[in-house]
Order: structure tokens, then C-alpha cells, then sequence
């Protein structure tokens, strides 16, 4: 793009009366935008000189890295979060205490595709990681047949066919979906899930496709769970590439041997903690809206987008709200939850922890879906509480944050909506969060300092904005 | 994020009636989406599962790079374009010859601070790059004295003072600024005049702080211009570290020197040309809908954002909808337009070359602001013809690309309005362009083949309503 200063002025100052506003401006139709334009206005400011969020997240991954529950890291993770809430003039900063699960990877996580299959001498490494909860190989690791699956229902029907062999789950992202987290919804099962059904049938192991639409060699990692009554086996990611180099030397009809070696475990569960501070409310200080993030994250990369981001851009918040002099008459409080990734135990401990008498959670707002570009919010509520959303949201275009989708927040906020808080997700731009998620590819450098701000802002704006109207 | 399952299916499956519906899904409200769903359709799923425009980027920049005006390489990119519209299957595909600039950058261009401005005993180098247009130093290059200014108004006004001096122009991006083309806007006359409105109070050279938000050390080149009847200074853009680092130096109140070294230089102009193809409308074919990209780029990275991105999408916009069996009314027309980056000579060409009597120009979409996620268009029409693209966005909804912005239309397309055509451009997410923009940060890998295929699927459903129902 060459200057063009026409077409910039054009951008910036060509209004025709009535018609939407260009993205720097506010429109004036909405009584919320009147309402809360000086907050929006100190609010975005101050955030997109600062970039607060960034310098927290820069620490965060930089200081303490990959944060998996249970671990040394975690722990640090949680001493980091209270240390920056004070900091940061929070108020009532405390942990509350969980008990999570403690798996460790291990140091020797191995694939091959024997010689057999090749045209080549020599065996083939895959690019390949141990599934979060997954039980490790016997030393000596496992080598199998491998029979190549697409669901869990194919898993369970193999029946003698699948008896010793290595069950190799290859469903793909569908492309065509275009929210990529829909396409992700479609896929995860066989990671969940694919260990058991395959054990069913008499399966030694699972080796299944990374969760990513990229089409790199990184292997993507993620939470599994075992079935009862079914005998555990070892469950892997393959990276994409590995995956199709699988398939293609299984679609020669040969047989195809893997060797698989995990060393992989869970020790006893650990003590850990969710990590809360908050604004009093003026007015009514006993109706809370929760906003937050996991603390915890995979063992691979840094957890940047995941969900490194989800931490800094609500603890930015709160400090934005602060630092901007608001008052916000209902509380607003931060949580940084523990162990969403493999087990989401902080997520329910928060929520069943006995509570001051009166004290009530109305709103909880959950930013786990990386720290790209906000689109939107997705809300779970009932009709009528939805479309007071619908009012606030004008406030929120100049961020291009104000699409209203219907169904939101994750599984942290999750156990709240039982409470009768209405839950809500922040949903950013969510084209490359797959090609970074659970993998070595999740580092700092993915983030975009000011698109991560623009989260934190949205954030901001519309917990002061519930916290000021209430539900 | 974990599996989330229960999320997951909230987040596709759970609609409430009459409500805004989530983003894989379309909106039945708008008549348009009732008409074009099937389009809509046909147009996604191919585009999203085949990423046509990432191939045809990849082949542009792995096997051209970047194409400056005039350079062999622009001259191989407009075969480049030809080849394309040919075996795509365009119809009427031709070249049409435009005279443009053939400015060199040459071997040389340094810059660094002399010593006697610095604690250690050494000069510093300080990444530079010339501005395309600027002629080149003296061989010995040129050492001076240097003022720091903050506008156009405050080098004019330098008088005595900046005599023999190198002015530097260090301005920032307005970072409170939300679109950041804006802040470009807010800060690119430095880039663009400050030479001559140096030189009018006899400076000898310029240096510019890049026109970037990103604080890294890459300069970021683009056009400069020279005023009539003031002498020609050269015009070096400093990298945002290096700005800093100069103005640094000076804030200590010594006097700073700089050496600086440019060999660029302009050489008679070239016959080049912009690419023409189409698909003819079946029942209006006289009136034309342009869509189209910029074929050169600047001489560093390689032109993957700008705008190679623009050109495989509007390519790619052509083919998805020749592919889908489409046959608009009326013509959709892909112009790769030569020369914008330094004289914008193809826009104006297109413009100004006889047509077959009858032909009209009834709109025209540019895509010219980087091959991320698409958020709508901005259009540059009377109200009553802006409306109607009100009622087409709903359409364009399940690709996030239905924000409808007032202004539109970049340099290329430009000329077309006083012939009485709606101009549009393609609005994406825009935090992260001026990063890479003009740099050597511009490449393939910056881009994400599923953002830029979005763009180019929201172009081909645009261009195809509009030559459906026409403006």
C-alpha cells in the first residue's frame, strides 16, 4: 500500500450522516456508547500506549515458560500471579488452594516406521508426543502393526482386527468449517477418547493426528482420559506430516509395523491453586463478575496463546479499570484458574468453594481461545438477558469486538452457570490458534502486542459495563 | 484450551430464535442470504479446502520475489499474471502497456552515528534504507549535523538552523489509534515530503523514523516525493531502534553527527504493463466490476502482504466463482495493476484507456491492505447506493468480513470514481500490516493461507452480488 492520502482521509473523516462509523469513531446511535464512551476512551488509551498485557505475558513466558499442572513451574506460576496482583493494587489477593493432577512426559518419547514399510533401509522417525494422562510404553517400547481408523465408532467395530495392533486415528480438521474451533470440536474426540475405543478391540496403542490445521511436523499434545473397565493404553500425537507419511505407507497395502516408546506417568496429585483478587464494588459488592484465564498450560512451548494470554489480558483489565479511576458499583473480580488443561479441577474448586452469605456470581467472562484480534463475545443466557447484551455491544465496535454469538465461556467458568452466572467467552480471530495449540509452536513471538491489548480492552469495557448495569 | 466438548457443542449447535446466530452459520433474516446461501456455499467450501490464493502466492513470491517498478522482476510478474489468467481459463486476457518509473536501489546504503556523539570510541551503525524516489548521496556520502524534527511545519519553519544539517523526521504511529492504517496516515507525509520541506530550509539530507508500529530493526522504505523548484536531498527511513538510538543521542544536548551513504538513483522510465482478465456477464456484459491487486511491490521482502496478497485473491476470487459454475450477469473483471508503490501510473492508465463503446465501470474492489483476516469493506458511494451494500453484508457474515466501513478503494481504483464507479476496498484485520509492510519482514510466512483465503472467498461473493444485481 503505497500512502495514498486521499483514501486515508476519505478512511478517517468521510462520515455520511446515519451510515456506521469508520472503526476509529464511535457511533453516537447506541445510549451505551453515550454511556460509557469517556471510560472506552481513558480505557483503550492508556491500554494501547502501555500494552500492559504484553510486558505480563513477556514475563510470564519468559520468566517461568511451560506451566503443566503439578509441576515446579505451575507452582511459580502461581506465586507470579499473586506477586503481580498486589503489585498491581488488587484487592482481597489470595490463592485458593486445589488439588490437581501431577503427569509427567518424561524424557524419551520415540516413534518409527520400520524399515519394512520403506522403500528405503532404514527406519523412519515420526515427530510424535505422549497425550496428557497417557500411561507410558514398557521400556523396551511397543512395536505393533498399525491399522489406520478415522472415528471411534471404526475403533470399537474392529473387533479381532484390532488385537495387538497400534490404532492410528487420521480424521482431519475439516477445512471448509471456518471457525477453526468448530473444526476442532469435530476432531478431538479421537485425542479424548481414542485410547479406550481402540483398547476395546484389543488395541496395544493409539497414535493419532495432531489437532491443527497447519501442515507442519510439530506434534500437537493435549488432555486424554481413560474409559473404566477398559485396559489403559499409551497414547501419542503424531504431527501432521507424520500422519500422512503413516497413512501414505499404509495405503500401499503392506504391512506396516510401528515402534512406539513413552516414558510417560502420573505421580500422586499435588497441591496447587487458583490465584483471586479483585475491585470492590461500590454499591453492591456481593454481585460478582468473575473474569479469567488458565494459569496452567501443556508442557510444550510456553503457553502463550495458551492461555498465557487468557491470564494477562483479565489481570490488564482489572489494572485498566483501576489505573483509569473507575468505580465500578458490583465487583470485578480476577480469576487465574489452575489446571484447566488436564482436569479443569481449579474450575470446579472455584466454583464449589463456600462463598461470604449474599455473595453471588452474576457474570463470568473466560479468555481462553488464544491472544489474537477480539471479534466478538459468545454468551450463554437466557433470551432476555442475551439481548441486553446486544445493547452494550456498540461500545465495543471501535475494537471490532462486537460481534454477539450465542453460546460462550469455557470450562473454567463452566460450574458457575449452574449458579446462575451467565457465562461468556471472549472470541478472537481464530484462523492460526490451531497451528500454535499445545505445541512447541505456542512461544511469545506468535502474539501481537496490540491485538493481545484489544482483548484486554474488550474485557475491560464490558465487565464495567455488567458490573455497572448489572444483569 | 482443553477439549471442551460441552463448549464446543454450545458453541455450534445452540441458537436461540431470532438471534444473532454463531459464525458458521448463516443468518436466514436477509433476503440476500436466502439468494446467495447457495453461492455462499459452493464458493467456501472449495475456496477453504483447495487455499487456491496461498499457492499462487507462494508461487509469486518463491519464484519472482519482490518486483519493484521497472525491475526485470516486475516484467517476470507480469507474465507471471498473464500464464495465470490463461490457465485459469479467463477469458479476453491481455496485457495493457503503461510507461513507469525505474528507480535502483544500488549496492550501497549506511548510516551510522560518529562517535563523537557516543560514551564508546566507535561509530554506530544504524539501519537504514533509501526511500524509493530519492536520489543517491555524493560517493563519498554525506556527514552532517543533525536536527530532530516532529513535522513537515517544524522543518520548514527550521530556517538558518537547518542549513547543511540532516533532518530527521521522528514522529511516531499515534499508538491510541485502533486501525492502524490511520496511524499510517497520521504519520506518513514525513516519509512522503519531508525531503523537500527540509531542503526549503537548506538541509542536506533526510532520515525518517520507518513508518511502523512494530519496535524492531528493520527500516521500512516507500515512496517519496519531491516539491518543484526545491532542491532534491536524499531520503533514508531509519528503523524504529535506530530512531530511537539517534534521538537518544541527541537528547543528551551534544552534537550528533551522521554519515550517510546512498547509491540509489532513478533511470529512464520502462515500458511495463497491468494484466487483464475476465469472465463476461451473460446478460449486461458492458457493465464491468473490477477487482483487483497490485502486481509490484517494493524492493525488500518480497511483496507477500503487499500486495501480492491482493493480486491471488481477486485471481483466485475470478476462479472460485468460474469454478463453482457461476455465470454472473455481469462482468467481473481482474485487473493486476503495475506501479502503485512509487507513481500509481497503472491505476491511472486503466483508467484513462479507450473501452469498447457501452462499457462502464460500475464498481471496483481493491485489495490492498494485507492478506489477513478479512473484516468487511469500507465503500465510497452516495447513501442511497451505500445501502445497498448494507443489505448484501449478511451475506458475507459467516466469514467475519460483514463490517461495512464509509470509504473505500485504494490508489488503484481511485481514477474509476469520477467515472462514476463505486470504489471498495477490502478491509482486514490490520494490527499486524505496518509491521511488515515495506520491509524485509514482508514474507510468505507472515501470511496465513486460511486469512487470505477468506479475503479472497468475501471478494468473489462480493464482486458476484453486485454483478448479479448490479449497483
Amino acid at each position: 500500500m503505497f500512502a495514498s492520502l486521499c483514501h486515508l482521509l476519505v478512511l478517517i473523516s468521510f462520515a455520511l450522516p446515519g451510515q456506521p462509523q469508520s472503526p476509529n469513531r464511535f457511533p453516537e446511535t447506541s445510549p451505551a456508547v453515550a454511556r460509557y464512551a469517556e471510560a472506552a476512551s481513558k480505557i483503550s488509551q492508556r491500554g494501547l500506549r502501555e500494552l500492559g498485557a504484553y510486558s505480563l505475558l513477556a514475563e510470564l513466558t519468559d520468566k517461568i515458560g511451560a506451566r503443566l499442572s503439578g509441576s515446579p513451574q505451575a507452582a511459580a506460576a502461581v506465586e507470579w500471579g499473586r506477586k503481580t496482583m498486589l503489585a498491581q493494587g488488587f484487592t482481597n489477593v489470595h490463592t485458593e488452594p486445589v488439588m490437581v493432577p501431577h503427569w509427567v512426559r518424561g524424557e524419551t518419547e520415540q516413534a518409527s516406521l520400520l524399515a519394512s514399510a520403506l522403500e528405503g533401509n532404514t527406519d523412519q522417525k515420526l515427530a510424535v508426543c505422549a497425550l496428557g494422562g497417557s500411561i507410558g510404553t514398557p521400556r523396551a517400547g511397543i512395536t505393533a502393526e498399525v491399522v489406520e481408523v478415522q472415528s471411534l465408532e471404526e475403533a470399537r467395530g474392529l473387533g479381532e482386527r484390532g488385537k495387538g495392533k497400534i490404532v492410528f486415528f487420521n480424521r482431519r480438521f475439516d477445512p471448509t468449517l471456518i471457525n477453526t474451533f468448530a473444526a476442532y470440536g469435530g476432531a478431538v474426540d479421537q485425542r479424548h477418547s481414542g485410547a479406550s475405543a481402540a483398547a476395546s478391540s484389543g488395541a496395544v496403542a493409539v497414535l493419532v493426528r495432531s489437532m491443527t490445521m497447519a501442515n507442519d511436523d510439530e506434534p500437537h499434545t493435549g488432555a486424554m482420559e481413560y474409559e473404566a473397565n477398559v485396559p489403559k493404553i499409551p497414547a501419542a500425537a503424531l504431527s501432521a506430516k507424520a500422519a500422512d507419511t503413516l497413512a501414505k505407507s499404509l495405503k500401499n497395502g503392506d504391512l506396516v509395523h510401528v515402534h512406539l516408546k513413552l516414558d510417560c506417568k502420573t505421580l500422586p496429585d499435588v497441591e496447587s491453586a487458583n490465584v483471586v483478587g479483585e475491585l470492590v464494588g461500590t454499591e453492591k459488592p456481593n454481585e460478582v463478575i468473575v473474569i479469567g484465564g488458565h494459569l496452567d498450560s501443556w508442557d510444550k512451548g510456553v503457553g502463550a496463546h495458551d492461555d498465557g494470554a487468557g491470564c494477562v489480558q483479565t489481570l490488564e483489565a482489572l489494572n485498566l479499570l483501576k489505573r483509569a479511576g473507575l468505580h465500578p458499583k458490583r465487583t470485578v473480580r480476577v480469576v487465574l484458574f489452575m489446571n484447566e488443561e488436564n482436569g479443569g479441577a481449579g474450575g470446579r474448586a472455584y466454583a464449589s468453594k463456600k462463598r461470604p452469605d449474599g455473595e453471588r456470581h452474576i457474570a463470568a467472562i473466560e479468555s481462553d481461545s488464544g491472544g489474537f484480534a477480539p471479534r466478538g463475545f459468545g454468551v450463554t443466557a437466557k433470551p432476555e438477558v442475551f439481548a441486553r447484551f446486544g445493547a452494550w455491544m456498540p461500545v465495543l465496535e471501535p475494537f471490532g469486538a462486537d460481534k454477539l454469538m450465542v453460546g460462550g465461556g469455557g470450562s473454567d467458568v463452566g460450574p458457575l452457570s449452574a449458579q446462575g452466572a451467565v457465562t461468556i467467552g471472549l472470541e478472537p480471530e481464530s484462523q492460526r490458534y490451531f497451528d500454535y495449540h499445545h505445541s512447541n509452536n505456542d512461544t511469545l513471538d506468535k502474539v501481537n502486542a496490540r491485538e493481545l491489548e484489544l482483548g484486554a480492552i474488550a474485557i475491560a469495557l464490558l465487565s464495567y459495563m455488567i458490573a455497572e448495569d448489572g444483569i
